[in-house]
């Protein structure tokens, strides 16, 4: 049951609205979750774009409604790109969006990603150690899996929130999410989400399409990121509770679902 | 029902002939789509090698019995590797696919295709927006998908196929396929498969597995291959209407399709 | 039904030992296959990463309790990386494997495949080409699938196992799995296995797993690498006979299956 408030009930105005707008994200993203991306994109009524070529992708993301930013792969061009990307958003006020994947667990990704906090994300997603080592604090990562749950991540997050002016998503069994004046926990999903490899990943780049549409409240636009993701976890769970048919039955249910069933089926709570 | 005449009578004589040849085709593609690509070899009946480096290709494409050649995510090596490619490829007749995967969105790729059509592709394969792009009208792309509707990309296939002396296939919800003396349109398939990421860009490399069964006519194995594709997507969307599953059933359908059935489920109509 | 002796013993301790320990892969693997190499990993009870950056893999190797080497689609950037990685294995005792995937069809990286020898891998894994071009055998592949049988890389996968110190396995219908006092032959499987790509890449990410079990006899953790996936093998396939729906019914029985089940499922014996 969702609880009552702001955040649910514009959720589902966003749900079919993203639909409507199928906003056009420009992902620059780790090879591993490159077409889990885009696949999650074209489920839930988004296109995405891929090209990550710095010859080419300042003309790529000033036709893109909004930009996703992963660290899962880095080289020196798809930094430089990433750069690129940056800059030629935040040139024309478009969202982008910042998932530290593996940050702390090496220095030239690390180095990077701290760099980019001056560029103001209009959001951060990531787990809660990722969140944790993006806010300065001592953690180190052996992968990219976290070792920490959401909780303990909460002032990391308002400390990134405050220091960005943007919107940070942490996510984990429930979702935290943060904005300078105001937090919000999330309820939804599914466990074997963490057997799937990329679906984090292609949050991100989800965020970054709800975040694009007209209009659209940035900690309103992050929630309903998650409560689309987090809906369709729950419906696929409750087809399988094996990884392969796992994967298969969330991106049907991140086409199917409906507005008013993503909001039945997570539960918002504001804190502050 | 299927019109009486060459093309019908003869795609799947050429359908049973991929799976007695298993032609090995190789891939010079974007890095979102290699998975389903190979994948969608296999399945069909074909065997892939996807090696990319400059410091291989010329012996992978000697070796192979078709080349696709795939625009998506080009840096300077995988041009470099495109071009030797193409080279190897014309030395010893063999047939070659391009895949002008989005034209008109940046000058880098946009160049480099242009240079291409002096190299007589065998085939193009592209949808509208592409096919027009590179025909040198003055259409921009935003992405990768098309904005464009296929009959309006009729005359700028005509003149592509007339410059090269090739194969042009427009992709669409009717395909159409013209080479410089006849014209096909090809209508089958289901819009489920823009929902997939790749499977237009599988779809380039199994017309080059078609274009290399000994002794096809080029512009009836363009067919077969749409014919495959677009048969298997009925298939498909008669099991299921969301993409997850979609994208399973259309990799079975494109493996268990027989010949006769491809020919019951695809509709080619030849004009002039 | 499983003969009795050592290695039918042990395999199923392995398999629950893998998911209690679920031990960090570093996988150095091609471009192809990073995204289901990733799945299998986590399906079957272990964790991937897959940075691959010559900047970052010192610092991922040395977290990491397992390394794959996979040579599918060989940069100079990524033949640096799996050098620093294979530097940093060894310098802390780590297991590592090596699958020389396309070895004899370009020099680039036959040669490099070849210095990798007195690197001592802790485990081999390839098809039967692959082994004997690695032995030094006068055998050139088309592309990357076996031409030849098991059963005749029965000298090669000697040799090797002779000159490294290590295990050799050799991939098909039936598996053969080498160390230099020690012979075994694995049945289990589907044909089907060959028609999804990475397939095999994966198992040696998962080669990598096993191996990387605390306390693990390195002939049995590579018997149970290939008696886990091949016992999933079986069971997808008696759900599924055709490709896209066979891939999805391996990763869930991967993760599915007992350790009795894989028993049940793999026949091992061992000659000499």
């Amino acid at each position: 049951m969702a609880s009552s408030g702001l955040s649910t009930s514009t959720f589902p105005v966003l749900v079919a609205s993203l639909r409507e707008h199928a906003p056009l994200v420009h992902c620059l993203t780790n090879s591993v979750v490159q077409e889990i991306t885009a696949n999650v994109l074209l489920a839930a009524g988004a296109s995405p774009v891929m090209a990550d070529s710095p010859l080419e992708v300042e003309e790529f993301a000033s036709k893109a409604d909004g930009i996703l930013i992963n660290s899962g792969t880095p080289t020196r061009d798809s930094l430089d790109a990433m750069r690129t990307a940056i800059a030629t958003a935040n040139a024309s006020n478009k969202p982008w969006v910042l998932d530290p994947v593996g940050i702390g667990a090496a220095r030239f990704r690390t180095e990077f990603l701290y760099s980019l906090l001056d560029s103001h994300p209009t959001a951060i997603r990531g787990n809660a150690s990722e969140i944790r080592a993006l806010a300065g604090e001592d953690v180190v990562g052996k992968g990219v899996d976290s070792l920490h749950d959401v909780p303990g991540a909460f002032n990391a997050a308002h400390l990134l929130a405050e220091r960005t002016g943007g919107v940070v998503a942490v996510s984990g069994p429930v979702d935290l999410i943060v904005s300078p004046s105001r937090s919000s926990w999330l309820t939804s999903g599914s466990g074997l989400l963490q057997r799937v490899v990329g679906t984090g990943c292609a949050l991100g780049g989800l965020t970054a399409a709800y975040l694009s549409i007209p209009g659209a409240n940035a900690h309103s636009a992050v929630i309903a990121a998650h409560a689309h993701v987090g809906a369709a976890g729950q419906i696929a769970a409750r087809k399988t509770m094996s990884p392969g048919s796992f994967r298969v039955a969330w991106l049907d249910a991140l086409y199917e679902v409906c507005p008013d069933m993503v909001h039945d089926l997570v539960n918002v709570e504001d804190t502050q």
